[in-house]
């Protein structure tokens, strides 16, 4: 019963693997939990479809992409490498199940807008994942547990790396994870940009299991080199994309601006957001989380449109319409301008708490394995003819150059009006004063000139 | 004023036509507008996507293509066959404006899972449409009218087909026209089937301009005819899936148990459907349509969960988690034992009424013009070298065979329970009888066999 | 050693199915014959690339297409209907390698502009083939006889179609085969056309074997209904353009005449065609055949570039530098206008013998099985879920449009002066009585009008 | 009519760029020359078809593109940034023909496998380039001289770097120019890899005219970087390609043993080459050069499978047939073990003046501009909005670690039975010391292990 077949497999067409490939009444019946079809109501880039229109993508297929990517490892690994005795460092294929599971659903546990709210209440996906796994009461435990009583649990611990094989760790999560991989394709195929592009099937081709988890045969490095490279420039260009930031920045003020009247006791009846009550109250179960979605959000925020306070009301109509905040970059020789900007910003008419603020975009694209950092990565491991292993950026120049350096910026969110052009209108002397401190699109202490920033 | 262009060309990067570009004022403050940027909130293929798990884009990328075709159209015109005297029957590019403003919002008007909520509700997106256009309230309106006062009518009418150039109004709206080829392309694109896939770009350079509207160069004949079977295969594979039918039966369902509870005034308060109102009461002003979107609807059933009544929750439940009703093919003749099935759902412990359903679905994939019918269609047209005009179908055995023939099907819905395998269930025997009726995926007078339908 | 594996396997990169994958010793070893290696030196699509210049593609990378399509119908047989018990209809995986040889060999006989080059030296390339599987001189008859004694014969028989088993056969050669499919995608891939795709992961997918061959699963029935389609646009677009003819028309008076002028004892020394000798004088062997392709047939003429013979030099300039006849169409009716025609080129100045044709070129589609055919074809069968069979066309309308018909066109082929515009040319009279009987692109009894025929 | 329009555009099908837009009329009777026509009859990639099998494209769709790409940029340039007056920077329209003449011609003095026919030949393509153009004997002079007499010169001045206009040279020679950008995408297709995959629409788009020739736009700056990735890793993966390398060392060797039997007065009159006669002589003039195609010398290889000489027949055998040597690096320290394994070489029967090599391959990705330099390269700049320019490697970590460093390696190559496995054979020990020094691909002092070297 563990882990039943299907009497025939069972196909999911997608734009990117062509087909999603199901064989276990395991993965169907988890695909069919209330938990899992949740994710078809939460975006995958959240935000980022306010600039790269076609990212509509949900959490669901990103979801069956990773399971679908395990499976093909699984099955390389099974086809070339399979275990011929325990502990020859080689592919045990009774690993596949706990692999599977812990692939469709290591995204279990996000919500909508994921990394704002989070921020704002509190949350944490990972936990949340972790007791969707492990709690008695949701569909998906019910469905694991039927393997055996103590695989919800295994599969909480591949999510939390803490299972003892890694081979099923590191295909799930590590610098080149199925996650990742699926991830970078997904987006790249429906925000229409190429970066993310890599040879996918060259990259599983090369991928060797052994003692310590998963490597890269040597004739695949640039294979592998080319993944992080597509890593990188997603985050440059997508990921961390200004606008998409500017459009969160208004999400963040708009959450704590609900927080802050509901606390405070002014919310009307009639707009009180009854799925967030829980939320505001810090008294949330997982069956309120699991209620929660994009739409959801997105609904309260129409209903305040109509809302009294000015700041809520139009804070809501700036996200549903996009209206995002403008930047600049700044540097911390600049950053003591802020608060001089940030005065600037109040005398143009809005309170600078709502309508500036500081963010940051920071990504490690890829590092060697430091036992002394916080948080210390799988490095990638090419593996020689002669069964050697070596670490990825020792044989690529361009990957030594990336590594360990986190790149990214700081950027300083206001509100557009702030660049308006000169005009007989009463702020054009603060306008023209803020504008003097930018120059291609930075910060500057002195020697202004005017930016033609385009969103 | 009237067609201001921007300082710089804008683009969108798109994935289907890679970049969307916009140089006229008056269409990036449409996008701009409330009215517009709503489309990011309504699916364009409403409940395929639990079919089709990658065809989560919106209304709103959609019309950006259509826009974008459509700009495409007008400089090949422009370039290659400007008018060079009034009534010559080549393009005027003065038409330019007005032909964008339509592409970009001939959809403006849909909501919600529109084909069910109009059928529900009597709504007509069409008409709202040109409410939107029209009506002095709608941001749309006033960027519309900025362009001449009679602008925003100039755009309604050739939505609507009146507009007095039928080259502009058959780029919009035709039996190949740039909002068909937009969603052949992109649905197939989000989908993953390729069906929809036809040579745009041949099309594209084929097209002329003449003084009955738009024609194609013989030489392009066979373009246009793989576009006509590339739309006729998305329908029978996509449109028409017999999944995606049994998802909409129950969205029906659904919302009519709920405009039922409301109308007996069963509906406790907690869970009225605030935004619904207007529509339970035939009441709704366009700004009540303007709030609805995919994600307001999906919230109201997610709070039905919790509903008291069984109908409303149980099918809130089928809806947001993806159990759809299943279905057998039926004909006229054996339309004659859908109520004994009936009967036989109901004595299973389904109210026949909110789980089976006859549901038909079919399309004339291409037609020649004919006066007589309620519904003239324009032919297409194709330029002999002498410039002669041959209807498409006289030319192409393959249009010939699928032309003027309405294809499609009509299914009967019911709950899946009735295919149950034979156990020792109470029920077994109704399963039993109800399956006999059924084979190859149809129902039949006799004979039966076990079917293994399989969505 | 029958099927003996290579210890790793093999791939060749492609770019249409991504990886060719090779497991088997033999079939590496075939492909590193000198017999397979010279099908580099034949383009697959022979003169076409002189219209679509991107087909330059071989009959190489075809024949490894074909190997690979079949390999992947065996593994699906071999995964999903692996034959239990003899004569149980499924699939006998012991089947796999002379399948696979075939795939790879069933061109191995083709030579340089294989129809043209046939035509005139009565060549036959399915008796070549024959000959190079079966030839105890040749290494592909060596390699094969080392899996058995009789299996080059095994192999010749399944490119015969008279090999035993009918799934064998239908794989490589039925109307809708390996062969097939794989030319049709990388023709479509090479010109950059796209009438030629399908949809081809789903069509392998659907496949079944069956006592009597190999059907297609009712669920799929538009997969196949769509390859179809792509076929007979591929025909009529890609493989009968008028202008690719025009060069073959050029090509076989080239041949012709250097035949002639051998035959005549005309051949300067210097000038003579030592590797087309033996084909002159109907004295070829196997080693004479396969020393020839494309690159040498071309070398003679360029040799001939600087013979004195007009016909054979101008000829021979006109195939190397593009210059193709020019042509209308004809039909029955009109054919009695030939004669006049081409005394209108005679008396242009050009020898009628080798600088008129007419060619046709038709192609039956699709056809049902008709015993009573002088070549019967394998229908279609698509399985219902009661097993039963239906043939294709009784199901698809479109393919029953272009089911039993062959479809092509008759072309006059003439020299491109003959449709000079009028000038003060002594021969714009007779110009302009050949142009009088040509409209539309084809000859007309009378009424003519000017002719804007483009290649 | 210097610069006479086309009646009507005429377009070329292609894979890559979809359609190649013609509407010169010089443009089209350009690529109707003989000249022209031959690059059909020469591969773009010469031997490296042997490893990518698909990279069976001609130098002919390669100049077609690479005319494309800068029609391409002279359309944005002329849309976006005409010149107002002179010596303001912007682009001069009347550039245009000159530009895309240069574009369609640059490569038009290549011969067949160029790099090693010059080697062995001293041949130079870009002096015959120049003589191609400027020579009144041939169709390409007479076409270009009509446009205006010193056309043909000033064209060849473009592909010399030595005219005026900056812009002009750049889009044709340059580090990123239309050459480099159409063969990396086209090799790419046609290779099927997708390291070269870059977003051209992109590149092209934030593309910019300057006094100093042509920069990029700040925001596309990571277009630009993705395509110097994409360069170095097509060198890395395909141009470098060890077993592409052991076929032209083959060539290499038949070239020159050819040539040794030829000034030994050893050539058999029946086996002669006459047309490399003029090359083995020194005596050859432009119109020798230009009969000799792939074809031709592929067609003296097939005749010398039969030409008594071993080392010749063997050579050509080898070659025909895809018998590629094989290789190991090596570095400078072991370099020193060369003369040794050539003596073992020898000691196995081959003769190491034709059956061993050392190859180089370097390629420098990208530099800075370095007056200092024998080749001084124009280097990329980054137009900032405060229009100051930024070097790319300033700017980007990633160019910066590829910048200014050669990569490549060095090879040593020989027969391949020097890897023979322990057998009984005579040769065996000798095998066993010359396997001793490879490690990993490499060659080693000591500490031999087996190595599974793979073509």
């Amino acid at each position: 019963m563990a882990d039943q077949l299907l009497p025939r497999e069972k196909v999911f067409r997608d734009p990117v693997h062509n087909y999603i490939h199901v064989r276990h009444q395991v993965i169907l019946d988890l695909i069919n939990t209330p938990e899992f079809q949740r994710l078809r109501r939460i975006k995958q880039l959240g935000v980022a479809s306010y600039v790269f229109q076609g990212a509509e993508h949900s959490r669901f297929t990103h979801s069956l992409g990773v399971y679908e990517i395990t499976r093909q490892i699984c099955d390389n690994f099974q086809s070339n490498f399979p275990s011929q005795a325990p502990g020859d460092g080689l592919w045990d294929d009774r690993e596949r199940l706990v692999a599977l599971c812990a692939a469709l659903l290591h995204d279990i546990g996000h919500g909508p807008y994921s990394h704002t709210f989070e921020h704002i209440f509190g949350t944490d996906h990972e936990a949340i994942t972790r007791r969707i796994l492990t709690s008695p009461e949701t569909e998906v435990y019910k469905i694991l547990a039927r393997v055996e009583p103590d695989f919800p649990a295994k599969v909480a611990s591949v999510i939390d790396h803490t299972y003892p094989n890694p081979q099923v760790v590191q295909m799930i999560s590590s610098q080149i994870d199925a996650d990742r991989m699926d991830y970078l394709l997904r987006d790249a195929y429906n925000t229409g940009t190429n970066y993310g592009l890599f040879d996918l099937t060259r990259v599983l081709r090369v991928m060797r299991p052994y003692a310590g988890g998963i490597a890269f045969d040597a004739n695949g490095m640039h294979a592998v080199e080319d993944y992080i490279v597509s890593r990188f420039q997603m985050y440059q260009q997508v990921y961390f994309h200004p606008v998409s930031r500017g459009m969160e920045v208004i999400l963040t003020h708009l959450l704590e601006r609900a927080k802050f009247l509901y606390e405070d006791q002014q919310f009307e009846d009639n707009f009180i957001p009854q799925l967030l009550i829980p939320f505001f109250e810090h008294t949330f179960d997982l069956q309120d989380y699991l209620r929660l979605d994009d739409g959801v959000l997105n609904t309260y925020f129409i209903t305040w449109l109509n809302y009294p306070d000015t700041i809520l009301r139009d804070l809501a109509a700036r996200f549903l319409n996009r209206k995002p905040l403008k930047s600049v970059g700044f540097m911390p020789a600049t950053r003591t301008l802020l608060p001089h900007l940030r005065e600037l910003v109040d005398q143009a008419g809005f309170n600078p708490e709502y309508y500036t603020a500081e963010n940051d975009s920071f990504d490690l694209p890829y590092d060697q394995y430091d036992p002394a950092s916080a948080n210390p990565k799988t490095q990638i491991e090419i593996i020689q003819p002669d069964k050697t292993l070596e670490e990825l950026s020792s044989l690529s120049p361009i990957v030594a150059a990336i590594s360990g350096r986190a790149t990214g910026d700081t950027r300083f969110y206001f509100p557009k009006a702030m660049l308006g052009k000169p005009t007989d209108d009463l702020f054009t002397p603060i306008y023209q004063e803020f504008q003097h401190y930018i120059l291609n699109g930075a910060l500057i202490l002195e020697n202004p000139m005017e930016d033609d920033n385009d969103d």
